[in-house]
């Protein structure tokens, strides 16, 4: 090490990287980053800059104790609107993730037209700031990639309280933690961006299974949603809960392997037809089955035994009562109770009451006892979800653009 | 702070923590933290249990000098051979996870029987190793789930090297950093669980896709295989190529959407069922498009536009050279030549030098010719996947397991 680390710092850095890997929220992380920073360096202000998918810096937090103390938390939001920059030389922020150097400058007012970038006193006086010193560090993650940019103001000295430089000292300290802090911010990005993307691929995978009997987003958000409630309700596992909504939202994948004449049939299947239609479940499996991941072994085993039920007479396998899996029997009344409360083009939706009674009557029969007495109790929450995913128009335009050109799918 | 850290000590910490988000590879995970808690404790060897899915603790990492300066790399790999532990009292680990207690046993000889879990000398006695002092630590994430168990053994004494016991001190240290490395495998756990779904469930996508007219798993491994590496020489970017590859699995989830009739039909189209195929192209990116995701962006652009043409004769929107987007032209030519160079049920597979003329017949026609210099130039690595992923059978039983039951799809 450069330089000797004082224990109150020690302090400050490891309930820093403490924290860093144990945040939910990027705000919050960000915050953690510019208090520590601001504790470490001594100084007013901090803000971090994130590059965005354009290649833009985007404002994305930032913190003043001058700010706070002169202006109302109103006034100090409005000051800290968002905004983007370029990643060029028309700003020091720009300028540092251009070059991904350090840039400490003690005195902005004296250097200001010394250097190749440009500063903008638009801030300083619309509110009375006067900003001298100012540190900036790229964030740089481990593949040594750009994340954003931290940048510190106005350093105070200790003795006097006066404004005053960041000492190569601080910016050694800096520097080290700008690393640590960079991949926390990149790694939360990365798991964010993945989750997103897999249940966004989940939902994909469960509009293709539908889409030639033309169910909609809708019903696949209701059953998913009654199938997560349930979960919780029986395991209280959040996560567990979480995978089953995302795993039911596959259970008719097998459709895609049925023939369009027996799919698309309105009405009246024959005794072969129906043999031919229930193989789904098991096309669902054969397409689902044999992976590492769990969401798509909970969602094989769903796609094969919903259709399963309680009292033995059910397809493809005939299971009875826990032999069928949990997952299964959960979906199985889901599903069941979204197509009768639901309003479909050939029939009117039942009341709830209705529903009810079907349930109660089914109960032992068709479905786990268990589950009914459970969903029943929680008709109040079922009732909140189907509400909220009420309508079943598709209302978004089928609009699509490659660079310049947009297309109307709905019109070619 | 409880106890004050010295300067070296926290040397080995920070570089530590540094390195905790930085590792790419699971066992140089658990490596890094066994060699820093070994120096911190100033002791001979150390273990990492992580707990799996089945609830037990497997055996993960090793490290002990006394064994690697007495025994060869192989008697030491046949040594720290992977094992499980049940969490019980059977063992000072199974009841260090069960308890989720820090367990500090200065001398296992004298105290071995006063206490509630067994301690097993087996490897003792057949390696001459002689166990006195044990630290054992949970591992614990920030939900406070057990992730695993860091043992330690043999602490030894600064002055005079000899066997001693780990001080309060040492407990205190190798606790804090315990909290940050439970956090860190964790998290890699989590992302590496994540991404092994995210990349299934595209496959699946892309298996439902093309579930009806009999394409393979490999024509999909094939053709997206080339698809990255045509990606890769155009961009230089791994992350871009490996994202080309996932998008490139889903172009034909169209398909799904098209009737039986046409999609099925073993030959000659007329001109209204040709323009209905066709359509695979739309509905794909209708099923596809409108999402957060990049891999998905990527996909619904793909899926609309792998029909284009380089000369503007292509469907469905007839967009010309770099109009179409440059996924869309790399999939193009990297579908059409595993067509061309593969068996079907109706063809011969034609050979390299045909496909290759093909090709070049088709430069700045079908094809971007830019693409089709650099696949010829690239030839060797694709002969290279395409006999990796040659058989066209499908060799894997269709057998399901679900609880004790195993059900062979097929016979269903």
């Amino acid at each position: 090490m450069k330089y000797s680390i004082r224990k109150k710092e020690l302090e400050v850095i490891i309930s820093l990287f403490n924290s860093l890997s144990k945040v939910k929220n990027f705000n919050e992380l960000l915050e953690i980053i510019i208090d520590s920073s601001r504790i470490l360096a001594n100084c007013d202000g901090g803000t971090i800059y994130i590059k965005n998918d354009e290649d833009m810096l985007e404002f994305a937090h930032s913190k003043s104790y001058f700010l706070s103390s002169k202006y109302s938390e109103e006034v100090v939001q409005e000051i800290f609107k968002p905004f983007q920059l370029n990643i060029d030389e028309n700003s020091i922020a720009g300028y540092c993730a251009l070059t991904k150097k350090i840039i400490n400058i003690s005195d902005i007012q004296k250097f200001g037209n010394l250097v190749q970038f440009k500063y903008n006193d638009y801030w300083d006086k619309k509110y009375g700031y006067n900003t001298i010193s100012i540190l900036t560090v790229p964030l740089i993650n481990n593949q040594n990639d750009l994340i954003g940019v931290l940048q510190l103001i106005n350093a105070k000295d200790k003795e006097t309280g006066k404004i005053s430089y960041f000492s190569p000292r601080v910016e050694y300290i800096i520097d080290m933690i700008s690393k640590q802090s960079a991949i926390a911010i990149y790694n939360f990005q990365l798991t964010n961006k993945l989750y997103v993307s897999q249940v966004e691929t989940i939902l994909k995978l469960g509009i293709a299974s539908e889409y030639k009997d033309k169910e909609t987003y809708n019903h696949l958000r209701r059953m998913s949603e009654y199938s997560k409630l349930l979960a919780y309700k029986i395991k209280g596992s959040n996560s567990y809960a979480e995978n089953v909504r995302l795993a039911s939202m596959m259970h008719d994948i097998g459709k895609i392997g049925v023939p369009d004449s027996i799919l698309l049939k309105p009405a009246g299947l024959d005794q072969n037809e129906k043999k031919t239609m229930q193989k789904h479940t098991i096309y669902g499996a054969m397409i689902l089955k044999d992976s590492e991941a769990f969401v798509l072994q909970l969602a094989a085993r769903i796609a094969l035994t919903h259709h399963e039920k309680w009292d033995g007479t059910g397809y493809p396998l005939g299971l009875k009562g826990e032999a069928i899996p949990l997952e299964g029997r959960i979906v199985a009344l889901a599903d069941v109770f979204d197509a009768l409360s639901s309003k479909r083009v050939y029939k009117e939706a039942m009341t709830i009451d209705e529903c009810k009674s079907f349930l109660l009557n089914e109960k032992g029969k068709h479905f786990d006892p268990n589950l009914v007495d459970i969903f029943i109790e929680m008709l109040p929450e079922v009732l909140e979800i189907r509400d909220r995913y009420l309508s079943d128009e598709n209302i978004s335009p089928e609009i699509f653009s490659i660079g310049d050109i947009i297309v109307d799918l709905s019109s070619i």
